[in-house]
């Protein structure tokens, strides 16, 4: 194993920060948290938990430092580790410099962006605590696609949801694939599970939310009549093939569609959320700069 | 070469189609409109054209069968062109039933959806005749990637947008990826390019349409103040990364905003696309049964 321990060069171009280790060996042991990213089955991930939290590309991986999982280190090429800029200041873990071809060996594929971080998962939220404060929440029932998993966490950012509740059957919001559709957000906006299921719908509506169930099922009503301005709603968002189940729209207050054009059978679950994150969100985002 | 001719039994279980031919040999050239599609460089594209327009999967071939593109052949294991139903039955074109094996070392990769279809493609519509019969039209400039621009056409034939004018720096939509992400509702929603640009955008508000650029720039209005039931518009949407470009935000009647969450920079693409179909279209699905 030969590993170039840390420089003068990396400390003057690093803006002061300690631990910039420069790696040339890929299978350096202290790169095992980045290893073998493609298959889930080989990666050395913590005992009993279900793998680290790994942030791709400088965004996303900004946006781990600003989050609430413990940081465990970072990987990347020189230029993208200089662009995540202040950030790293304040940084105590290493960060590892190695070239694109280490870094594709070592994480079994070419990472275009050129820079990960891993993170150590962290406690989820008290339901009970992460409602209280929310007024606009959605709830997942059986979203088992990753990639519509993260977008659905992009959009509850984008349009102002407070928070994701999950039901049965739902997939890892916390794998690496959803984490990167998100762009990042997925470790920002707050998620827990909501169980037992569906009677949490009915806990749900107890303590305040209306429960209002997107679904083109007979009987919904178009989304615009069901929007009442300021009020405490929960969004509840089905997995695209078969959508909700019967219990949980028996469970809900109502049941809500979105108009559809005839013979297109759906819009994508992340996307139907969006628009109803959109009808039900209010539509203003205060301060921005208004136009006549 | 080794080829199997119709047989009796194709004919029996295919429910009359004349032409369903059984073939062995991944090489036979019958074969060639859906050979090596994963490498548009190797592909038998039409002299002069941009190639053959292919679907994939029982629903997408289905859509093409409906659609204006002439069918030439299709291929598939016999399960998925059963599965086809009647429309097969109006076919005059050959239906090649093979193994899973042959169209994977036909095609160059296993196909989970079993079926193919290839047509010819067909001269784009009017933009006048188009826009004459539109309420609603989305305009795109820079929609350079083909899921994006796929999730926009199966966002705008759910929400009933009658048509899509490209502007420049957009991909094809025929491109195979474009035609499966959009769930084949590329072919039936109109499109044609905008030329020439930015004055298209002039003759588009000649023609009575109100054109909003939807951007999250400084100096939009949010979305729900510029909505006007029943008017007739054209939503301008820019490319993911550097969104619309300055000409045609000038070349708008009005800079439209969807309301965002402090720190998020923005929807994809085709997400913001939906939002705004959503809420220009009227929100109104006629016929649809009501509750409430």
């Amino acid at each position: 194993m030969s590993v170039a321990a840390r420089s003068g060069r990396d400390h003057a171009k690093l803006r002061g920060v300690a631990q910039v280790i420069e790696v040339t060996d890929p299978s350096d042991p202290r790169l095992d948290d980045f290893r073998d990213l493609s298959s889930a089955d080989r990666r050395p991930d913590r005992p009993g938990g279900r793998g680290l939290v790994i942030a791709e590309g400088v965004v996303v991986v900004q946006r781990l430092l600003a989050s609430r999982y413990p940081v465990r280190g970072l990987l990347g090429v020189r230029r993208r580790i200089e662009a995540l800029g202040p950030e790293l200041d304040r940084l105590d873990v290493p960060a590892y410099v190695a070239t694109a071809e280490v870094m594709a060996e070592t994480v079994g594929f070419h990472l275009n962006r050129g820079v990960l971080a891993a993170a150590d998962r962290a406690t989820p939220p008290d339901v009970a605590e992460l409602a209280a404060k929310a007024r606009v929440l959605a709830v997942l029932e059986g979203v088992g696609d990753h990639e519509n998993l993260g977008s659905i966490f992009r959009n509850a950012a984008a349009l102002g949801v407070d928070g994701v509740l999950l039901g049965p059957g739902c997939s890892d919001p916390l794998y690496r694939r959803s984490v990167r559709v998100s762009m990042g957000h997925v470790l920002a906006v707050p998620f827990a599970p909501l169980e037992p299921w569906p009677d949490g719908l009915k806990w749900l509506r107890d303590s305040g939310f209306r429960v209002l169930a997107l679904t083109p099922a007979a009987g919904s009503v178009p989304l615009s009549e069901a929007v009442r301005p300021g009020e405490r709603v929960a969004v509840l968002l089905g997995s695209e093939g078969p959508g909700l189940t019967e219990e949980a729209i028996a469970a809900a207050d109502a049941a809500v569609r979105i108009p559809m054009a005839g013979g297109v059978d759906s819009l994508n679950v992340a996307t139907a959320g969006a628009v109803a994150f959109y009808a039900l969100g209010g539509g203003d985002d205060g301060g921005a700069a208004r136009q006549g």
